[in-house]
């Protein structure tokens, strides 16, 4: 593969650890460019302009013989980088069902876990504005539903989808791994903290940050 | 094919109007089953134990001969849908940009746009609850952003990725030619209008509902 793979990035961030972890599991090689979100360093018009007009990182810049191109959206570029690999199952069934997952993630799980960990852990709870004070007690609630639902669906099985470690896993990690710095209690969640382990001792593995 | 494919669904979703849209495009039959999301149909014992443990339509079933299975997100079951067909390009990077515009919507505009939509249109503003009415203003910036964006991607470029259909327009289009009885102004958006009669137009499509 001759593409050179940049990822426009927040070390803080899980979701561009997600793209860093698929890379790592597949020995592949990933140039960084550090970002500061709280500092505001993906609005800039020049970043706007080029990299992401959504303001957002990860951004995966591929540069191959055809130019450079970048693709937003941590799952996305997860895809990206695992296609044709055991990262992505190839039935027909198994395949969807872990984007089943990855929109999960996004949907339900990243909206509540991962915006909570942000705000108490980073923002700060004192800093927080009136409307984002109002939506914690709704988050609170939504980010357990769906890791209840995840320790419901790994009680009885090792991997989210099909018999090995696939993307599905990898969306889900990040944010669940660390979601104590949001305030959930992962004890209440036995089938994940395996999980959680299972992962950790994959070969390859590498932490977030 | 043998597969029988029955969508459990409410007819006023734009998500599950994502999923008989497809279908339709790739001349694939499609059982339907109706539930009424206000009435808490998709939130019965039997339908958390059965159809969809998350308590949400649509979910995608399918019998064949290994048995039956229940697929849920309206993105995941369009991929199992168009598996193999022109509306999921082959290059490798198209087919991940058209993810990405999938994840977009999931989580840039069907919280903000499909949501006020929701809102206004079927539960009514008077019945919002407080939490939900401080949060209006801020779905409404979110979503004119994500159409803003879209607007701006569909300037000079047919469809959302590539140079055909694809799922990434599949997945946008239920909630955005709709997006009106959410009480955005589409007519701010000159490039999404005509994306929109593009997708009208296309042989075999089926209106929602």
């Amino acid at each position: 593969m001759a593409d050179t793979l940049t990822l426009h990035e927040d070390p803080r961030s899980g979701n561009c650890y997600k793209i860093k972890l698929t890379a790592a599991l597949l020995g592949q090689k990933l140039n960084l460019r550090e970002y500061d979100i709280l500092k505001g360093e993906t609005r800039t018009p020049d970043f706007l302009a080029t990299v992401n007009s959504n303001g957002r990182i990860p951004v995966l810049q591929i540069d191959d013989v055809t130019g450079t191109r970048f693709l937003p959206e941590s799952n996305a570029a997860c895809w990206y980088l695992a296609e044709g690999s055991a990262l992505i199952p190839r039935d027909r069934f198994t395949q969807a069902d872990m984007l089943r997952w990855m929109f999960f993630e996004q949907y339900n799980h990243e909206p509540n876990v991962a915006t909570l960990r942000f705000w108490l852990r980073f923002v700060g709870e004192a800093n927080l504005s009136e409307q984002q004070r109002a939506q914690v007690l709704a988050k609170r609630i939504a980010g357990a539903d769906a890791l209840a639902l995840m320790d419901r669906h790994l009680t009885g099985q090792e991997w989210m989808v099909g018999d090995g470690v696939t993307l599905a896993d990898i969306a889900l990690f990040p944010y669940t791994h660390v979601a104590e710095e949001g305030g959930f209690g992962l004890s209440d969640y036995p089938a994940i903290c395996e999980w959680i382990e299972r992962v950790k001792a994959l070969p390859k593995f590498i932490p977030m940050g």
